[in-house]
């Protein structure tokens, strides 16, 4: 019989409590201020989240109860089996044992609807009869556009125009789920009609969605906004990925020296790593890697400052690792690692020394991609292909010490949406790309003038 | 705590060994025969498969071993989840309890890896460097390469001209798993330049592809050709799904009344339906329905005869439900359903009353995949949404009837690679379509002249 690869959980195993970082921080994180550096309350939120997250996005409590009804529609693909990828680690010659989560069994195909579900059902529990969001290449607003239909909730989407017009299976994913997506900009905002005037013939951007988005939210009837990244307790809601991989490394009495995800605006590689995070400020010998591409190197580049969430300014200040709410960031593949700020819990971390950041080409990426592909057979997505490429790194480094490495990440989810990133790839078309350091001193510039975190 | 709904078993519990219905069939199924009805030796097959193939083709053991390196690459994904659809069920308020077994968690997406992988070991086995395959949609096709990949061969896929331009996708998808795959007719046969020469613009056809692939196999160094459904292996390598839904039934202390998979050529209706005939060949009372499009009726309205599995004839003749090997499908989104024939061994059950056949309309099936993707999240293929609306009618008869109805059926695949077909439901553009009485009798005369079997 062939050795075990899927370490998998029963459903009666799966996490009943989500896990809260900031109970267990040496140091808290700073909270969001307004443009004179004034922490800001919860009624400044109220119009754009519902009161009931905006108490979870502040909550000290170390264990926060998953309600049923969300632990119903997450078991539709939860626990998510965690594979010990003995094809790669046979593929490398390596002695480390590499492990990761399979966050591609899920209905959208990636980790986004661990938030996107339990979001849409805080919201209908407070009332609201809509969610609006924003997408770029439609990750996030297809998986909003099914934890919306699951909860009974209408969801408005704002795609990027060029993603609406080149990249249309998301688009009809989250029709399929009975969502109303419209290409941003669109004429059914103010914001929006204002930039269309000014540039009919704009592709978009996230920004503009952003701004969209909250506008439609704001002005709009029982509605309300929904963020797929980088806010606390959306991290929160993805750390059932960690909860689950630490009951499955006990089950084959494993545990792992290095935890690895991908980082765009965080809420993956949270998922993954702040239940380790936990054992690592406890006492555990454990390294954390966060991964982002050299062409948006939020943590490795980028200065910690208070900053905006949107180009338009319409968001809280949060203190983050950020390039700039101007910066617009180059046409790379993997389009869910192209924001200009990182999670403020993340960069905390990184700021405490709690974990450490790299940056990556996205040719030794795609590179790491098709041996994943050759070897465990699954194909991943442009995002999670960054997270794999450390893991080469690190299973080669092992190899060459001779060292039994224990390696864990998270497959962020599959690539079968985004082929056309391979196919340029097999075309030769792709370069590797690090941001110029002019452009980082543009856009960098657009924070001049803010408030500065007390411990930047 | 919710109600389970995912019945899992571990991989020590996977089944060991195929389940060869020939050994059980009340009636053994005619064979394949010569244009003069003389039936063939294995000698004539020998140049287009490899022989220990063939042997299996032809066996009548009741249980034949899964070889350790194919279990090895099965378990990648298998043994897969078998659903209880509570969501569904609520839905439709519906007293049946629903099961499906979940086949769109491997890596292509489909059940066809099932025997892409294990025709790739008998091949390797066997000293064949590489195959050659026909694809139409591209679902055949990216299953063998990933299976070839996987065992190390080399893959060659003919695929119809008119997918390869229109559906970019799946290709991409077999240039990632290493597959050499080119648009069909091509100028790289005999039969292709032959066909190209009398008609340059022709959009191809899968008649013409396996007509290439053929030749292809018997020309080429070291190279047989693989077929993806009809055959007797074919379908038994299938049969490991309809074996562990047995296994998990046993689990939960149920057991189905119906069992459903959609038909096209045959093997994932006999996938998940064999290992249940052979327990009501033993006495149990079960209904087992094989559905197919109106638009592609061979077993409800073809007749059982001797016909050629291409249209260039460059098969042996197989005793099966056939439209005749001239005939041209409609173009309805479900790809898979689009043979002008149906595995032998189904045909044969239908004969032998073990089975029953319906035929039903396009746009009941988008209606029914749009109820399954609402209810219980994921995207059926097109193919599979031909099984999920025969449930919603048998649910609904329950429902009537008031009876406790236990339904199971193979969700063969996930529909995210066929999205444009859900595009043109929702833009009003699809139709239903019953393949015209005149259509049908001109393929029908192709048949003329060939031998009939014993039992038509």
């Amino acid at each position: 019989m062939p050795e075990q690869v899927k370490i998998l959980l029963n459903e009666d195993e799966m996490p009943r409590q989500w896990y809260n970082i900031q109970a267990d921080l040496p140091k808290p994180c700073p909270p969001p201020v307004d443009k004179d550096g004034n922490p800001i309350g919860p009624d400044t939120l109220a119009p754009v989240f519902p009161m009931n997250l905006i108490e979870q996005e502040v909550s000290q409590e170390r264990w926060i109860d998953i309600p049923e009804p969300v632990l119903d529609v997450l078991m539709q693909w939860r626990p998510s089996p965690l594979y010990r990828a003995r094809k790669l680690e046979k593929a490398l010659g390596t002695p480390a044992r590499i492990y990761y989560k399979n966050e591609g069994v899920s209905p959208p195909g990636s980790h986004k609807p661990n938030t996107a579900v339990a979001q849409a059902y805080y919201n209908k529990e407070f009332g609201i009869k809509r969610l609006t969001t924003e997408t770029g290449a439609g990750q996030w607003g297809s998986a909003l556009a099914y934890g919306c239909k699951q909860m009974g909730l209408e969801c408005k989407v704002y795609m990027v125009r060029i993603s609406f017009d080149q990249k249309p299976f998301r688009k009809i994913m989250m029709q399929t789920w009975g969502a109303n997506c419209v290409a941003s900009p669109s004429t059914e905002t103010q914001a929006g009609r204002a930039i269309l005037k000014e540039y009919p013939d704009t592709p978009g951007s996230l920004g503009i969605a952003i701004s969209e988005a909250i506008e439609a939210a704001v002005t709009g009837k029982d509605s309300r906004y929904s963020l797929g990244s980088v806010l606390n307790h959306v991290l929160m809601h993805q750390t059932v990925i960690g909860l689950e991989a630490k009951k499955q490394f006990e089950k084959v009495g494993d545990y792992p020296d290095v935890v690895i995800g991908c980082a765009g605006g965080g809420s993956n590689f949270a998922g993954i790593s702040f239940p380790f995070i936990c054992d690592k400020i406890a006492g555990k010998e454990i390294k954390v890697v966060a991964v982002e591409p050299s062409a948006c190197p939020t943590l490795t580049r980028a200065p910690y400052a208070y900053d905006s969430g949107d180009v338009a300014m319409m968001t809280p200040l949060l203190p983050m690792h950020s390039l700039g709410h101007t910066f617009v960031p180059p046409p790379i593949h993997a389009g869910g690692l192209r924001y200009h700020g990182m999670a403020p819990l993340v960069s905390h971390c990184l700021k405490l020394g709690l974990i450490e950041a790299g940056a990556l080409h996205q040719l030794e990426c795609y590179e790491a991609a098709l041996m994943f592909a050759y070897s465990e057979g699954f194909i991943p997505a442009p995002e999670t292909s960054h997270a794999i490429a450390q893991v080469v790194r690190e299973a080669r480094l092992a190899k060459e010490e001779g060292r039994e490495r224990v390696i864990l990440f998270n497959w962020s989810g599959h690539g079968l949406m985004d082929l056309t990133g391979y196919q340029a790839y097999f075309d030769g078309k792709l370069e590797d790309y690090a941001l110029p350091e002019e452009q980082m001193m543009r856009s960098l510039a657009s924070m001049e003038g803010l408030p500065k975190p007390p411990s930047a």
